[in-house]
């Protein structure tokens, strides 16, 4: 096609050359482009000039790189993509939270092992050293002291306080080991945190869609969930909460400000300081659920919201579950100027930690190889949501809006309106497929045609084949109907 | 003294003659009597005459059988016992719960290790077998599947339920898998029944003296205590609590119909029965907290009120950190008609149990060998809380009454009216000496000259003297002032 390559460098042309075979379907969605190597060769060009030509390609959105595996096409077939959800637009003011019977019902519907696990809220248990752990279990625990099983208790192993709060420090945060709490996972952490400072029929902020556990938790407490427009890539609204503030004064934030479930947005660095600014400014506390905060992209971890906190006023609440020991239920809360009351709060609900497995975490930390595991988990976890992201770009219909998250393992997907999400859960289960629908992540049960995928597990022909099954669900059950296929 | 033999039998002859040595004070608190091979040399009589005098004085209190190690006395020099604190008498009528500072003050003022810990609530860890459960950490977790760190999450190990359901089956109660849940120990399984039966502002029935746990979860929800009258050997007064259900419409009661903690009663069988009938007519669930069953003595388990429940009114919760694996955490409710609400609130709460934990106790418990362990505690307890009431007996002042505990660890102690059990604790804490005071244990503060102490070690010299130690501060606290002493 030289008349398209007029003025054009090299690798310009290479690059065109690629997408007009997308574009005409030479190439499909998920082939591979050829190696550099063999690119080279076919063309008399130089692997620089390949190079170039493929990352052109990759900043238009046309082919994605995978680790170790190459350049693979993304496009969908007509070269289009598809567009990203909007910010949402929540019904807004105080709601009394009824979620739970819609919970339980979609999560004990999806319990089977067979069931392909696009609903899932864990990551899968072979990417995380279990190995390593149990190991740690046997050393940290002939570590302790018989009189550590029953002295320990109220406080929690303070080696792994130690060890967390490092990891804090690395981070330029002034928390010490008395500054943390260590919880049964972050769930209750956030749970004492939010029941430190609110009292029930206080109202508390919540991004729009949020993680159900949040909604749980309010309804739990008989708190109204205020629920504020959040973008996929950007996270809550500030303009919007500046305005709930000043209407509803609520008593609370309690937000994900990275790698948000279900949108897997990222706030960037300034908006998180922005964000801690206004509600120190209106004395606000900020419950900061941050459990996937190691799961980024690129080289460094973005800093929580905590990070920009000099009062006290953030409660920030993370784990070892999505990151490191799924299973071992341990987590923590770093609850500022809360901490003696979350403290407190912590030792009259559940006591204290299991020892054994603070100790074998502990042990694990110290020993080192933490970091080295978490390069692995990302690169992983970033090849999975690649995965995912394309083959509901390749496979879902028009209309499908589709949000490319920025860590994490979880996929934000708006359907062609109409879809009924319930209606897709419910056909898709039938076929053994899980997802997770909309409005679980409601006050309001809104978000009733979106749905949020996991790639939690390494991609694969079944799950590749679950996209298309979930595509072809979503195509029957859309309002405009397809051609009628003669039946015998 | 043949005048006081005339009309007797030899056993009741030999009873007598032992029996003036001690109120002679011939024989001293805590000296141990002849053998029965030496007693038979001596006297000239057979080994049953022996016997029978030894039942005899053991049944009038005056001596007491060690396991292996002979008979010792038990007598105050003076040959009068203390006297048992007689039914409490607390005010009646609901009570908002106020008792977190106090709590927290008196057990954080107590952690130091060097502090001889006879105000703690656990027993000594070296009871426990910490080695073997370490071996079953390893077997039990190199059996799970990696799918088990994230599957088993919320319904929690099913081996380890069964084998709990198992124990229940043993004494006749047909609570299967399904009805229970794992929570992290005794306390959150507490609390989330109470929460699953109450709403904030309902009246909740509990014994007086009750557990400070009690009075710290009725806070925290905002419920309102009603405190029973209890008895120190039978426990609550079903008569006044009749009156207290037509009364005040109490929305629970929590219990511990065994081995009461402070007081160690244990409602006999019948009693428990009609307990539970009293509830079922008045629709009120029984929240029974049996931690400390398995420290019985005698030869078989008391049943729990829970084996009388028909209507699955009674949410029976217990764990294994009173008898296997304190720091361990894992505990469960047996929640009756509120197994599903109580499963939900676990999931909402804290999601779930540590899966390694559960794991290694399923393990251990499959392997064999916790009923041996049992029996070797139970011994080793009831020799400790030999100890203690025995100590207590010999060098406490006049006017102490004491509670002799049928089981569990603690002995509960009514000081000569007038000695100020807050400033008691005081005073023993600047001698490294801790105690639980009488006003921990109740919601308007009561039990001011009453204390619990705790025989959760292997009694020893410093234990024998750190009683001496209280003995002396209770003299010196005590408003009748002893003679001065010539000083100089």
């Amino acid at each position: 096609m030289p008349d398209r390559a007029i003025g054009s460098t090299r690798y310009q042309q290479l690059a065109q050359e690629i997408e007009q075979q997308i574009v005409a379907g030479v190439l499909h969605a998920g082939d591979r482009l050829p190696s550099v190597r063999q690119a080279c060769a076919n063309r008399g060009v130089s692997p620089s000039t390949v190079f170039q030509a493929y990352y052109l390609l990759e900043a238009r959105g046309l082919v994605r790189a995978a680790p170790r595996s190459g350049y693979f096409v993304t496009a969908r077939a007509n070269g289009v993509q598809l567009a990203e959800p909007p910010t949402s637009a929540p019904h807004s003011g105080p709601q009394a939270v009824d979620v739970n019977d819609l919970v339980y019902a979609i999560l004990g519907s999806a319990r089977a092992r067979d069931i392909i696990p696009l609903g899932s809220a864990f990551p899968s248990p072979v990417l995380f050293p279990l190995d390593r752990l149990r190991r740690a279990l046997v050393s940290g625990t002939r570590r302790l002291a018989p009189w550590n099983m029953v002295e320990d208790l109220p406080p929690g192993n303070l080696r792994l306080k130690r060890e967390i709060a490092k990891r804090y420090v690395r981070q330029g945060m002034a928390v010490g080991p008395d500054g943390i709490v260590l919880t049964h996972g972050a769930m209750e952490a956030l749970n004492l945190c939010l029941t430190a400072v609110t009292r029930p029929g206080d109202s508390v902020v919540v991004e729009s869609p949020t993680f159900y556990v949040a909604l749980q938790a309010l309804q739990r407490l008989g708190l109204h969930a205020i629920e504020v427009p959040t973008h996929c890539r950007e996270g809550i609204d500030l303009g919007r909460l500046a305005q709930v503030i000043d209407l509803y004064r609520p008593k609370a934030c309690w937000l994900m400000t990275s790698f948000q479930n279900p949108l897997g947005s990222l706030m960037p660095d300034a908006k998180k300081k922005d964000l801690v600014q206004l509600l120190a400014r209106n004395e606000i506390p900020l419950i900061e659920d941050d459990v996937y905060a190691e799961l980024y992209e690129g080289n460094s971890a973005p800093l929580p919201a905590k990070a920009y906190d000099h009062r006290g006023l953030v409660l920030h609440c993370s784990s070892f579950s999505k990151c490191l020991a799924p299973g071992y239920r341990v987590g923590w809360a770093a609850p500022g100027r809360w901490a003696s009351e979350v403290e407190r709060l912590k030792l009259m609900t559940s006591l204290s930690g299991s020892i054994p497995v603070q100790a074998a975490l502990a042990e694990y930390l110290q020993e080192g190889g933490y970091d080295r595991h978490l390069r692995s988990l990302r690169k992983s976890l970033q090849a999975q949501r690649n995965s995912l992201f394309d083959a509901v770009t390749r496979n879902f219909p028009e209309g499908t809006r589709v949000a490319r998250p920025a860590g994490g393992y979880f996929v934000w997907v708006e359907l062609p309106a109409g879809v009924d999400a319930l209606a897709l859960h419910r056909a898709a289960l039938a076929q053994r497929i899980s997802l997770a629908p909309g409005p679980m992540f409601s006050a309001r049960a809104e978000f009733q045609h979106h749905i949020r995928l996991t790639c939690g597990q390494q991609w694969d022909a079944t799950l590749e084949r679950a996209t298309r099954t979930l595509a072809r669900l979503i195509g029957d059950a859309s309002p405009t109907p397809r051609p009628v296929q003669s039946s015998i």
